[in-house]
């Protein structure tokens, strides 16, 4: 992690949670850490060395941070896509495909493809980003994938190990989560900080999902868990009764299920665009998670089956249009609420101390990221005080 | 407008939509216009001295026809968006505060914002683009923003007068209603081909649209018409009885209406961004203009109110998530389908003697200009043989 000091003037607008939007602003990096935020006019005089970037009056934002992607995968889904939009419906089956094409690809090809997702989600605004595996499926293959997230490059990258994506075609259930469990050591070692689990109709089931995820936290993992996406299974309950950091998809949340997920600090993670990729019809879960008081982040589940979509800010406008969130809503759950679900308090926000990692918008006001579509409105993105990455 | 010769190679897959998709494919425009399709092997000999564009194995398309957008304005709508997302409905009234703006705006200003929404077109495979007035609304100020959309440059622009917009605050409806039809002759001289009016509930009758259209078409206009957005008032039926070019919108189309636009060979043009961003929730209306045997176009109907997007691929988008229709569907209706809504046979395909329009994705398979949400899938557009404009 490269970290840099940097003087960002003319800041037509800072969002940085920590005080109210600031006009006409500055902020001061020093050695990767925001040291000083405030107008333009009263910046520190003792700064004349420090490298300049001048936002020309453009809204400044925290980076932003995608808490859930898969973004290591090799081949292609345009079937399932042209499928769906002849009324087929999304199943979890369609990863098998991935996870052929992907156990097909060499380290290098994989490393390649994901990297250059990575960029493009750094280019779109993230500067922090989970990346899971999840479609080697052996544990050799799963272990390769962790490899190739770990080496990824731009945003600060925190790697997943979702071996509990789908049973393997060919393994008997109950010996695939065994194996699953035994590889937690390795994965760890191979710098996994979270464990997440598909728990749902189709994947794995509350038990299955409650067993590796028990074992996971035995091993050090933070636990994370793909819940009630295809149906209602008690995978939200499941994330409240073992305190996961989150719980994502909850197309199907309860009311008691939300309150529960509230009550135990659980992050609830939005992924509108895979509930506009699988075409699910399903917006209302935001209102429910948002009336009971949990936390939300959003983020963009990229991956290739449903939800071929790097774009942080295109995820953000659905939650917009399709849920009904306000602005101020979604532009904190993409940037502390995504920070919370990684349960990180130094990005996501601007204080002082925090990661020097911000976006300078193309635009003079913080709601133009949501409301100007099919564009790309970040202009700049800082992580650690270096500007594009 | 610049022609050009061209040679482009090594197309992966190349729809040209006057033969099946051909593979390994080259094209050869001499003069602006396609004089040669075929397996790039097959390339003729005497093309040493063309200019020559390698694609690389990528897919190439037809370029983009977008037929109705509203890209001349000053201002911002973000008060709109962010009501909206506290339940307000969409009303045509808003449309007076762009007004204001605009008017306020000079010509240089206004030639500024167009020209770099027009570039941000051309960016997104954009090579036809219609752009109207209507946030002028008074004899001068529209006579401006005609001016100014003429003078636009990269896609081949088409201009259309939308003097009946909404009626003005502040005047009488009949009253605006005649200096409208009086101001068709001199939107003529301004080199405008089209007269539009938006003919719905807050904005203008089926009787003044009847008046002004049947006005403009004795003055050598052709017709189009915004119809059955916000409720449904008889303007489908307005347009099939008048043979229009177009009817637009359409969210509140009936089956009847579906039927007469069909026989009457008015093409229906989706808006699917416009229904994103009102929150109309509507979608069903273009599975019954496809049943009724429509000729379908899609475009951004790019403004600030109701769709601010420049990209009609993210429109392509919505028309295949949102709306249900298959790929290829999607991808004719944004080029031979929008070529007909401007009664063009030289765009939207590329055919020998079509205009050298085409786009070169970032893709080796045109599905996934549709699959890839939230990035830019297209590499390079030409225009008239001539590369990136």
């Amino acid at each position: 992690m490269r970290v840099s000091d940097l003087v960002v003037r003319r800041i037509g607008r800072l969002t940085s949670w920590a005080l109210p939007v600031l006009t006409d602003a500055a902020l001061v990096i020093r050695g990767g850490r925001v040291a000083w935020v405030g107008a333009d006019r009263d910046l520190p005089p003792d700064l004349a060395e420090l490298p300049e970037l001048d936002a020309g009056g453009a809204a400044v934002l925290p980076g932003l941070v995608d808490c859930h992607t898969h973004a290591v995968w090799a081949g292609s889904r345009r079937d399932d896509f042209t499928g769906r939009l002849s009324g087929a419906a999304y199943s979890p089956a369609g990863i098998h495909s991935t996870v052929a094409a992907t156990r097909a690809a060499s380290y290098d090809e994989l490393r390649a493809l994901a990297q250059q997702r990575i960029t493009t989600m750094l280019g779109t605004g993230t500067t922090t980003a989970e990346v899971k595996s999840g479609y080697g499926l052996t544990v050799d293959d799963e272990l390769k994938l962790l490899d190739v997230a770990a080496s990824l490059t731009g945003p600060t990258v925190t790697t997943t190990y979702l071996g509990a994506h789908v049973v393997p075609q060919g393994r008997d259930r109950a010996d695939y989560v065994d194996e699953v469990v035994a590889t937690l050591p390795a994965a760890k070692a191979r710098g996994a900080q979270w464990c997440d689990v598909f728990c749902d109709e189709g994947a794995f089931t509350v038990d299955e999902a409650r067993l590796i995820l028990t074992a996971a936290a035995r091993h050090g993992f933070g636990l994370r868990i793909h819940a009630e996406q295809v149906a209602h299974t008690g995978a939200a309950a499941l994330a409240a009764e073992l305190g996961c950091a989150s719980a994502d998809h909850l197309d199907h949340v309860t009311v008691d299920d939300a309150h529960a997920l509230a009550a135990a600090d659980v992050v609830a993670v939005l992924v509108p665009v895979a509930s506009l990729y699988t075409r699910s019809g399903r917006w209302g879960h935001a209102r429910t998670l948002t009336e009971a008081g949990c936390t939300l982040a959003v983020a963009t589940d990229c991956n290739p089956g449903t939800s071929w979509c790097e774009s942080l800010p295109f995820a953000m406008q659905l939650a917009c249009l399709e849920m009904g969130l306000p602005v101020e809503t979604v532009l904190r759950a993409a940037t502390v609420g995504g920070a919370k679900a990684l349960r990180r308090d130094d990005v996501g926000h601007l204080g002082i101390g925090a990661r020097g990692d911000l976006v300078v918008l193309d635009a003079d006001h913080e709601t133009d990221l949501l409301a100007h579509l099919g564009v790309n409105t970040i202009s700049r993105t800082i992580v650690g005080g270096t500007p594009n990455g």
